[in-house]
Parts: structure tokens; C-alpha cells; sequence
């Protein structure tokens, strides 16, 4: 049995491009004892992925050169030498850029119990992006009925959902999206009170007159630009969950921006980072309270899905240049 | 009666130098209905005074040009038109600096309880400083037996305290002073396990070499560059206690430094602003904790008195020249 794979073959100091993957194709291995085999059914593309495969400091090593692209994938178990899981099982897990993954018990990271919903949104609303967005916007932006919630990439899958979750809970939802189709589905497909294109001028007084009171709560998938023109902005007491830091390109030539100490001095304010996979334990409870949202329609998403694994050179620079519009997959 | 005052007479971008303040001398005004008239002791001098002053955001209007200078003093009550004080009574509050105060009673801050200690700790380890670090290092830097606690300012009004109470909550403690006698403070007077000379070359490594598990609390009390070169090196989870920016002359024409964001995300850690006029609710619990150290000996103290109110308009400038050692006063 043939398995066409997605290696990472050099490291880029920015976002990976096409040249930085390599097509192979070699023989499945069949599992030892305690390992599966399982058959990637869809592939994630994710932004994070470019933290992954840099080489400076990040939450986890960075993906060897010549080896498979690190992902989050959604599969079925076609044969198993591992007690917890039997053919026919759906999971999610640590499985690469391949079409087959014969790996340990610990790739896994759930079964998929929602088996009345599509198995793509298990990698999206259901996985690591609604599970990212209910989460760190419960533990760090903590939001109040009232407060006023501003969300960058608004309309991404983690932004998506933070928008539509902070309403669920009586918040004020503002969105900041590139582009005109962006920022409508903001307001149109998600719910959000307002929305604002950071391409148009005058990106700090839009942020003023649809947030009046401030900025209660920020969730910042960007960094850069966007968020210097928040900070100003933030109410008294306000909480910036630090999820992401897409618009910068490189971090081995460290950038500078406007100090953030006295704006958190002056209005109390703070940040934190968060990253999903600390949460390790929170993530069954969080899936079944997205699913239950998801079937009553009270939480919408929107996918881009890719046709083919060799679709994946290319598919992590594509986001970076913005083309999706929604959780950008594979399928297989 | 006769009374001095200074006044502050214009309004600097930097720091308020001796020129923009006047002394002026007027009769005392006695106290109407709900009033009462203190004679000052002490008058405090405090780096926050930069920001009361500057005309740029911060967490309350700037001092009007014209009018005494804003401060907290302490003061012996000499007559009283308020049911809740008498004279004799001897109180803190916003007394500014002069050396008669007729105020109404809401610019007391509390009666001074601990008449057995000198009534001068009331503006310092048993006032806005102790009560600062106890409680911003309680409730934001959270610190853990066994965690490192970085402290800038460390021989300081406020980063003296902090570092004795991380201390005796089972803390490494580690000191950033600026001169061989502060240095030589932290360690000889505070406890501190170690201390670093930010004017000595090789900052980062000094840091590095004294905290070789990461920082997990960082009490920072300057912004800049010196916080610039703990942030890469916070531990997982880290706590940064935003209190002061003191490295910054001026915001008017807003500084860049390195961004944090990237930081915060890694290492999932969180900076947070704390000012102490938030938590009057919790003062009184705080102020008798730290006298209960000040009177067994495991919390000191170090005092930088100036002697009559002729000392007042040069006595902040002179704190940012950090001329002084311990807390500035003026005594009366």
C-alpha cells in the first residue's frame, strides 16, 4: 500500500512557501504493538503551523527538515495493535501530512464522538479552533454580559467563533477583517454588532467609534499594526488574550512597537498568552458545549476546503496571503 | 497660622524639575462644616508624582498648574468639623505638599492604627509602597514556594518590600539596583539571593546566570531596557507585575521597545497593570500584615528623609537622578 507524504525540506525564516515541501511517496508501515494505522481522511492547515517550523523560540521543537509536516489531521482507524482503539474509529491526532500515519497511542488526541456532524469540523469548529476560541476567551478574556469584545482575523476559525461565542454570553462584538467579503461575513455570518477593515484608513478611529465605552476585552490573533491601534483604546480593566501574532512575518529579526507597560499600568489592563494544547483536559467538556452549538445553528463556521494532498505545499502560504476564507483543510 | 505651600507652576514633558514648582506662603483657612484642619509631619515623595503631574493618559487628572502639589502626607488632626475625626487623631491622606491641609473627610486615607511604630512608616512600608507590593505581588504575580522572583527597582521603596515578602512566602529572590550601594542593599539589607547592577555591562547574562530556571513572577517598577532583556528569558507561566515605568522620561512622544506579545504567547505568560488606589478594600488587612513583619523584624525598611518643606520642589527630580536610598520624605 502506497503513502503519498508532505515533508518539510528546508526552513524558512518567514511563512513556509511551496519550495519549502517536498512530494514523496514510500510504503505504509504497518503498526508494532501499540501502535494504529489510520487512513487521513482530512489534513489542518493552520496559521500556527509557521511557529511550528521556525526555528526560533516556541511552545514546542520545531518540525525536523526531511521529515513529515507536522499537523493535526482527522482519520479512521484502519488497523490497530493498541488496546484503546479498533478499526472503524474516528479520531483526531498528531498524523502528518500524509494520506497514512502508523503512530503511537499518544498521536491521538480524541475520538470523535460527534459522529452526526460532518468529521472535517472535528479540525475546526469542534477541534483545535472552537476548543482555542471558547477556552482562552473563558480563562483570559473573562467577558461580561455588556462588555465590548474586539476580535482580529474576526472572521478566521478561532475569530469566528470567539465573535459568535462573546454574544452568546451578552458581550458587544466588534470584528476587524482584511477586505470587503471579510468583513461583511462578520456581520452577516457571524453575528458581530459591527466590523471594520484594518486595509481601509483611519483603522484607530473605527476601533473608536465602535467601541465607545473601550475595549473590555481583545482577542488578538495578530499582533503588529492592528493591535497597536487597539491598546490606546482598551477600557479600564481590560483583558487582551495574546492567542496569535499573524502579521508578523519573522521573529528571528525581533520587530518593535509602541510600548504596551503604560497602557496596562494606566488602564489595569492585561495580557496573556494562551496556547490550546496546556488545556488538554478542558478540551471533552468545551467540544460538547461547541457541538450543542453548532446543531442548535447558535454557532455557525465556514470552511475552505483544499482537494488533494497536493494541495499542501502550498496551502500554509495561501493563508498567509489571505485567499481562505474560513478553516482551511485537505481533504483526502 | 502661617502656611507654605508648593505649588506646581507649569507643566514639563519629563520630569517635574525644581523650577516648576513655587513656594508660596498663606494664612491657614479654618475648617467649614465636614472639614477638618491637619498639621502635616511628613509629606511623601513618590515616582507616581511624574505621572499625576504630566498632562498625557494616566489613572487620574493631572495636578492643575497653579495648585498645591498632590501628595499623600501624614499629619496630627488639629481641629475637626467631621464626627469621624478629633484632634489628636493621627491620620494619612491627600494633605499635599504644605504644611497645614483643611480638607473635607474624603481626602483621608485612614487613621494610623500602629502608634507604636514611627508615624513616618505610614507614608512608606506601611503605606502606599508595602501595601503596593504585598498586595500587586499577591494577586498578580501569585508567587509559589520555590518560584524566582525577579524584582526591578529592588532596593526601593516598593521592590524592597517585594522582594522580603516573595522571601517569606518561600521565594528565590532576585534584585535589579542601579549602583554597587543599592546592589549591595538588596542582598545586605532585603535578603535578596541575588542582585545585578542594570549599569553594568551584560544585563541579559547577569540575569540569566542568577535565574537558570526562567522568571516566574517579574515585579517590574521601570519599563525599558531593562525589562526588554527579562522578557525573553520569563518561565512557562510567568507573571509580570506591571507597576511602574519609571525608565521612561516621557510618554508625550510614546516610546518603541521589542514587542512582547510573541513572548506572552510562548511562554503563555501574562503582564498586568496594578495600581494600589484600586484596592482600598483590601488596605487595612495588608497595612496590619506588614506591621506584624515590621515589628518581628522580618520586613525593613530604609528611609531617605529631607528636612522642611524647602526640600519639596527639587525632592522628585531628585528621586528620578536616584540620589536617593530607601523611601523619600520630607519631614516637617
Amino acid at each position: 500500500m502506497r503513502n503519498r507524504q508532505v515533508l518539510l525540506v528546508s526552513r524558512p525564516t518567514g511563512v513556509a512557501q511551496k519550495e519549502d515541501f517536498a512530494a514523496v511517496e514510500g510504503e505504509v508501515r504497518l503498526p508494532d504493538e501499540g501502535e494504529i494505522l489510520v487512513r487521513n481522511r482530512y489534513l489542518s492547515v493552520e496559521p500556527a503551523m509557521r511557529g511550528w517550523i521556525a526555528d526560533v523560540g516556541n511552545y514546542s521543537a520545531p518540525v525536523a527538515i526531511g521529515s513529515v509536516m507536522r499537523s493535526l489531521a482527522a482519520g479512521e482507524v484502519i488497523e490497530s495493535r493498541h488496546p484503546d482503539y479498533a478499526p472503524g474509529d474516528l479520531l483526531t491526532g498528531w498524523f502528518g501530512w500524509q494520506e497514512f500515519a502508523t503512530v503511537a497511542g499518544d498521536a491521538v488526541v480524541r475520538k470523535v464522538e460527534e459522529t452526526d456532524l460532518p468529521l472535517s469540523l472535528s479540525l475546526g469548529v469542534l477541534g483545535i479552533n472552537g476548543t482555542t476560541a471558547l477556552l482562552a476567551l473563558n480563562r483570559i478574556g473573562q467577558p461580561r454580559p455588556g462588555d465590548t469584545v474586539l476580535v482580529s482575523t474576526a472572521a478566521g476559525a478561532v475569530g469566528s467563533a470567539v465573535g459568535q461565542i462573546a454574544r452568546l454570553l451578552g458581550c458587544r462584538t466588534v470584528g476587524i477583517a482584511g477586505g470587503p467579503a471579510k468583513v461583511a461575513a462578520c456581520t452577516e455570518r457571524f453575528g458581530y454588532d459591527a466590523a471594520i477593515d484594518y486595509r481601509a484608513p483611519g483603522l484607530a478611529e473605527a476601533i473608536e467609534r465602535y467601541c465607545p465605552d473601550g475595549v473590555h476585552v481583545y482577542f488578538d490573533n495578530v499582533s503588529g499594526a492592528i493591535s497597536d491601534a487597539v491598546y490606546p483604546l482598551l477600557a479600564q480593566g481590560a483583558r487582551v488574550v495574546v492567542c496569535g501574532t499573524a502579521s508578523i512575518p519573522d521573529w528571528s529579526d525581533w520587530p518593535v512597537g509602541p510600548r504596551v507597560e503604560r497602557h496596562l499600568l494606566v488602564k489595569r489592563a492585561r495580557m496573556e498568552g494562551f496556547v490550546i494544547f496546556d488545556h488538554a483536559a478542558e478540551v471533552p467538556a468545551a467540544t460538547s458545549q461547541l457541538a450543542a452549538w453548532v446543531r442548535s445553528g447558535a454557532l455557525r463556521y465556514e470552511e475552505d476546503v483544499l482537494e488533494g494532498i497536493a494541495a499542501a505545499p502550498d496551502a500554509l502560504a495561501g493563508l498567509y496571503r489571505g485567499e481562505n476564507h474560513g478553516k482551511r483543510l485537505i481533504r483526502l
